[in-house]
């Protein structure tokens, strides 16, 4: 029986942290023809050729060139605030959809130079659409946040909470989504968009060749943690910002799920915005409306919330280090609790987050001990 | 005694209708000197050419050299777009500051072709701060609209009003200027910026030389009444939308603000932005707060509301001519009263509008009867 020919589907950010465990999660599923733009502004190009290795070693003896194909990233090195790179990737054939991922992330950043946030995530996200538009492709999986919903009024936090972000990175979260609805709404018979608000991305791949590799001191809690365990930052003691709050141990919550879970929301996200439905497909018709705009945003979460001190614990338990931590006072902008109410992505993508805290901290801890120096590049 | 340098200020789309009467009103000041650029969109360069010839004529007869020179515009024809025609014009010597009136701004179509629209006034925007910031110029005056506040709560509406925009157009203006405070708020020392929430600018010069002329048929009432009395659209009746909103005679009501009163307000504005007063000056030290970032939003309009039928009885007045109208059922999207509370603009900033409807209505008269084609080009 012949091959359906395979759908090429753009992940921008591609060699980054989540969007590497994406484009594995795609390649292994041999349905796509993965493409990656990717700057390297915060990651290594080895993380895409990893994942190529990883996808190409699982293919079955009797793989078909197209199999194979289908196996390795196409990676391009561009820059999407440059139209002329953006170009030259849908020269390269026609694209199907876009998984848009690449953004500049870091929070305290994005207030001390907020033009080069507003540039990236929401001018150059203008332009990819534009470009899009121009070459007939018309589905978006968008990567949002939980920051979206600022300081929430209710947790579990629900999609219906109205959008109120509470910083800049935050607010170019919002003005992508803004304008994806936008867009989705003017056009209901050709644009789709699914924004995927993910809560808290932790872990690494099981094999322990793709992992969290950011350039300079991790701002994220987790990787910061495996890193202390393999002996960085020994002078520099942790510190834990508040134990006042409102939480089970004062300490802030947050809703951790494994990124092999996350990755796989966006292979649901991608067959949401198709036509077609994969036999079995827990894709419900209640996705998009039947009138209107086609664009819809789901939680990404497990629903469950951990706090620092109950992560600190998780990491000492899977890498075996005595962790040594200041209490010290409340960061500004910290949000006591962000826990994702996760029941629509169940209920209308048919998504799941199995994966536990444990296995997270275990696969987190495999990947940093065996790659202590990240992918080793500069 | 030698004169000051002139400050160089750049008027984004300064060949429009607002934009045009900002230019001829920097020019007869003769204190700067005045750049555009406009890719013509919706205008013509001949508004540009009208406002060097009104303000030359205008000169003393003892000019010198250098007011001579303030009293021609200097105009580029490019695209906001294009990075390139930005640099161009930057390249053509420092420039002091920008006011930024170039946009695309038909509410309905916004809704249509969202993605031209956040590309001209968000991505364009973004792009216009970066190239400022790459010239060391670090001044805004920002044309904002009363849109920014969708259906609001309390009229006259005063500034502290929380921003809820209810189209593509008006989410642009609010993206925009929120963007700005972002900015300005990370570099206090630096950054400055003001954004003037425009009411519903009318009228022309008095010399009948300059008004609105924009291409197709007008979206606001004012020149489409005008329009009719020539002679236009005679064989498609006026539409009233709605007479049952909770007003005076049941009819929108709008607050109508002379252009060249509008105009003057950016005179203002440019005085606040600057660390030079005028002699006289009505600049107000609470503009600024002394620590935090330099962003500021003020209402222009006159805080008198007018309704659309008063608006015929008006321009009846002024062009003697015998309007026919339908009442029909009310536009989706049209709120039923935008009256400005402008106590803000004339405690800070000494703003008034002191030119009344009666004079909007003759001026715009005037301009309309002496060029029934507007500026006669295509
Ligand atoms: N990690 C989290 O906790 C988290 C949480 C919520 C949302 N997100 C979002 O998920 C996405 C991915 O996050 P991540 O943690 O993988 O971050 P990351 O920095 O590892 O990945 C982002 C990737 O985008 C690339 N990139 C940045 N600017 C680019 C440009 N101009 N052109 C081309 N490539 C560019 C970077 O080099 C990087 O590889 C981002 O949009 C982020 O905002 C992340
Ligand atoms: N007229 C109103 O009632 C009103 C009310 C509130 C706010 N505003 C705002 O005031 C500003 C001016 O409005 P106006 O009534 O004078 O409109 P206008 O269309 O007459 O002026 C806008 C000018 O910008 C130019 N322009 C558009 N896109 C451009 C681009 N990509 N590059 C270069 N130039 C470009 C157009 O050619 C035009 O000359 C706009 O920002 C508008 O949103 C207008």
């Amino acid at each position: 029986m012949a091959q359906q020919p395979l759908k090429r589907v753009l992940v921008t950010g591609g060699a980054g942290y989540i969007g590497s465990h994406i484009v594995l999660t795609l390649l292994l599923t041999r349905q796509y023809k993965v493409l990656s733009i990717d700057n390297h502004h915060n990651s290594f190009p080895t993380a895409l050729k990893r994942a190529s290795q990883i996808a190409t070693e699982a293919l079955p003896e009797d793989a078909t060139a197209q199999d194979r194909d289908s196996a390795v990233v196409e990676s391009f090195t561009g820059d999407l605030n440059s139209r002329a790179d953006v170009e030259k990737v849908f020269a390269s054939g026609p694209i199907w959809g876009v998984i848009h991922v690449a953004a500049l992330k870091a929070v305290g950043e994005s207030s001390e130079i907020p033009l080069d946030y507003y540039a990236t995530n929401v001018g150059a996200t203008i332009q990819l659409l534009q470009i899009m538009q121009e070459h007939g492709c018309y589905s978006m999986v968008y990567s949002s946040s939980a920051t979206v919903y600022g300081t929430p009024p209710l947790v579990p936090i629900p999609e219906t909470t109205p959008l109120k972000a509470e910083s800049v990175y935050g607010r170019t979260k919002v003005m992508c989504e803004t304008i994806l609805a936008d867009l989705c709404t003017a056009y209901p018979d050709r644009w789709r968009a699914i924004s995927l608000r993910y809560f808290n991305p932790a872990g690494a791949h099981t094999s322990g060749l793709m992992g969290e590799d950011p350039r300079g001191k991790p701002g994220n809690l987790l990787p910061l943690l495996s890193q202390i365990a393999i002996g960085k930052y020994a002078d520099s003691p942790l510190k834990v910002f508040g134990n006042d709050y409102p939480t089970r141990d004062g300490t802030c919550v947050r809703d951790y799920i494994h990124i092999l879970d996350l990755a796989r929301g966006h292979l649901l996200a991608l067959e949401a915005l198709s036509d077609e439905r994969a036999p079995g497909s827990t894709i419900s018709p209640d996705v998009f409306p039947k009138e209107g705009g086609k664009y819809k945003a789901y939680n990404l979460g497990k629903g469950h919330g951990q706090s620092v001190l109950s992560m600190i614990a998780a990491m000492h338990k899977a890498s075996g280090f005595e962790y040594k931590y200041d209490i010290i006072g409340r960061r500004v902008g910290d949000v006591p609790d962000l826990t994702a109410d996760p029941t629509l992505a169940q209920k209308e993508l048919g998504f799941s987050a199995p994966l536990e805290l444990e296995q997270m901290c275990e696969d987190l801890w495999r990947w940093q001990s065996m790659n202590p120096d990240g992918y080793g590049e500069q």
